[in-house]
């Protein structure tokens, strides 16, 4: 049990809320009515808001360096500083926001000011993306995917030494909430040698864990694992919508590129790695045979505490079911266990080369899939590419996204002893293609 | 012959300049000794301040707005304005800098304030670069690379109807005379099941044409081909280091990695789409058998004149030639023309998807290797994967890029009637691995 996970706030929404207790304190850039972008902090159904904390002199010292940082229209000034004024600030929140604060009266006088209903306002990108990597450290999808293609042999011979990444697209990643149009693309139907063009046919979606960097590194100089988790400013769910008639066509010799380009949805809170602390997890021991990972891979920390135990969900809501008020459908249910990877090898291994992380990048995981079918990140995998399709409330089949269907992420940390914390949704609808 | 390939400047040292006659007037971010970085143009020997000529005046209207736009530190404003307003700059910029030019003793009495040596100031990178993405354009190279993994058929099926491409690293591109130092990474010994880690030893250089994007597209819109002409702010050249042995390890499923991801180098100024010109020619015509490109790929004008002349040329300097001050040697010369897929196709394709361009985004082409080895714009392909050195004239061999080597890329357009003009150089020298 840590220390911070019994005080309640007086925020009272924020006690028991399924995704925004006061242990959680998750940033974020959002508008509030009729004004300008700013950071602000989720606490229950609410905003605090740190432009105007930071002018009514809440915080001071290093909290105060942290919230400077993070009041303005993107957070990578605050992901740049590192961990300790994050820590400062995640400090002082605690104090200004429990029950039992010496602040209360005086907050709950600023009132509306201080906190925003999030419902009235509107989220945004948390922080300008240099780069974005998509790994594929989620060895489930990986055999899955693999199968499909090499049933005796589904894993590559390098998956279990090389933390696979590839670089995806920065501009088209979007906060969540924002429409998905359909691509157009090439694609190779079935038994024929020349592609046709025309909507994707096969659009479907990827669960993923995203990491937010923040310290970055020099070019030239790699950031041993043993200080990777000092880089990582916080994470998100992340959806890697794709179109998987038009990665099948195109991806050979050098990776997906227009089946996942045309738009990747974040969820918009940034959970700190302090929120995260109490749900940590030694790695899940490798199976028999299993190599040994690289020294530059290694480290006794991380591999004693370096996992996320993090349940995730897959929910989906078609157009009829919007209309007949049903609520949105979980299609799967997974965790964050199932990544071969953790985080600082992530790290480590993108930057041992070398290549300058930035902060305000952004890393995908990969799609997380457990062992069982239901536990599976994609609608290829949960419907066999289609074959298998699944039914849905309505009487609807799904074997890939039709128009109008909407894809709702969401995470949740329980813990014995401890207040559960979320992500916040991750959320998207498919309009028709142009 | 165009209107303008016949003047010359009161620049004296543009006169018969390889790279910066008074037709090329590429443009720059540059500092001058002890200043802040500003937009320039190049001419001869010389950098016109775009700064100090806003602040005396000598632009108006269009013109002026795009001056102003490239005044500052970076060219990311410039690029956004599009052709029309960079058109009226170098119509105004050749107006001020004929030798006939009306402004020509004003302009010299502004002396050492308007006109910098180039060799005094520092260059750096053009633009804030959003997205890189790497083509893979170059047929020769495709198909020389494809013959060492399958002999009998080296294109894939895709490769004729599809401007391969994949998403590159930004935060490492570097202007040129920047040092790259070495990568450390994985790689798998002949015959061995284990990988091993170190520094590559199989660095190599890739021979590119870059292209930066101006005007960008809505997330969701797609640039028809008839357009994407208008959304070239300008080319460089760039040179795509790889490291082979962490490429062969890596790049399965998802394509190359960290083999590419520590550094890329492009020359500093952008040579526009006006200067070009006069070197544009048909797409060279497809062979017998090839099929054709499906209609969002096919525009009359860009198959009569959307292909380019430029000749390119890779010199290698080692540190023994450079002490015995030998001059770099040249080891392939190649074309533009052997480009499969034009600027315009591969813009088109990327966005037929909806993909979001945005002013300051790279496009390389790929490896522009000719049909002949002496063509081969890579080492890999140059020496047979190191089968077969090249001799220096110092009696050194090379199979791989040796520590202290310097490659020096160079570009020339020449034309019937034309004077000819130069993209200056792309230049970086391998310092040993950390």
């Amino acid at each position: 049990m840590t220390t911070d996970s019994l005080p309640t706030s007086w925020v009272e929404s924020a006690n028991g809320h399924p995704d925004f207790p006061l242990q959680n304190l998750p940033l974020g850039i959002f508008s509030p009515p009729g004004d300008t972008p700013r950071g602000g902090v989720a606490i229950g159904d609410y905003i605090f808001d740190l432009k105007v904390a930071c002018d009514t002199g809440l915080f001071h010292g290093s909290a105060g360096e942290a919230a400077r940082a993070a009041s303005g229209e993107t957070l990578n000034a605050f992901f740049a500083l590192g961990s300790t004024p994050r820590r400062a600030l995640r400090k002082r929140l605690l104090e200004l926001l429990a029950s039992d604060s010496p602040d209360h009266k005086r907050l709950e006088h600023l009132g509306a000011a201080l906190l925003k209903p999030q419902l009235a306002c509107r989220m945004h990108l948390p922080a300008r993306i240099g780069d974005y990597t998509d790994f594929y450290v989620g060895i489930h999808h990986a055999q899955n995917i693999g199968k499909l293609f090499r049933p005796d042999n589904p894993l590559l011979p390098n998956y279990k030494y090389v933390p696979i990444g590839y670089h995806g697209r920065a501009s088209t990643i979007v906060a969540s909430g924002t429409d998905v149009i359909r691509p157009n693309g090439q694609t190779l139907p079935p038994g024929q040698q020349v592609p046709t063009f025309g909507p994707s046919a096969k659009m479907d979606l990827e669960l993923e864990l995203g990491i937010w960097i923040g310290k970055g590194n020099d070019q030239g100089r790699s950031i041993p694992i043993g200080e990777a988790a000092f880089h990582v400013a916080g994470f998100c769910l992340l959806n890697d919508w794709s179109a998987r008639d038009i990665q099948a066509w195109e991806y050979q010799p050098l990776g997906p590129f227009l089946s996942k380009s045309f738009a990747t949805t974040v969820s918009p809170w940034v959970v700190t790695p302090e929120a995260l602390e109490p749900f940590r997890k030694p790695q899940p021991p490798r199976a028999e045979g299993d190599p040994q990972p690289l020294p530059y891979l290694l480290d006794v920390e991380d591999q004693d505490n370096g996992a996320l135990d993090i349940e995730l969900e897959v929910l989906l809501l078609t157009e009829r079911m919007h209309e007949q008020h049903l609520p949105p459908q979980r299609i799967a249910l997974s965790n964050t266990l199932n990544m071969y990877w953790t985080v600082a090898q992530m790290i480590a291994h993108h930057s041992v080369n070398g290549c300058r992380l930035q902060p305000g990048d952004l890393f995908g995981s990969g799609t997380l899939s457990g062992e069982q079918r239901e536990a599976a990140g994609s609608l290829m995998e949960l419907t066999g590419n289609g074959q298998q399709p699944i039914i849905l409330p309505t009487g609807e089949e799904r074997r890939f996204l039709e128009d109008g269907d909407e894809i709702i992420l969401r995470a949740r940390c329980k813990g014995d002893g401890q207040v559960s914390i979320g992500f916040g949704e991750c959320r998207g609808k498919i309009l028709p293609a142009r």
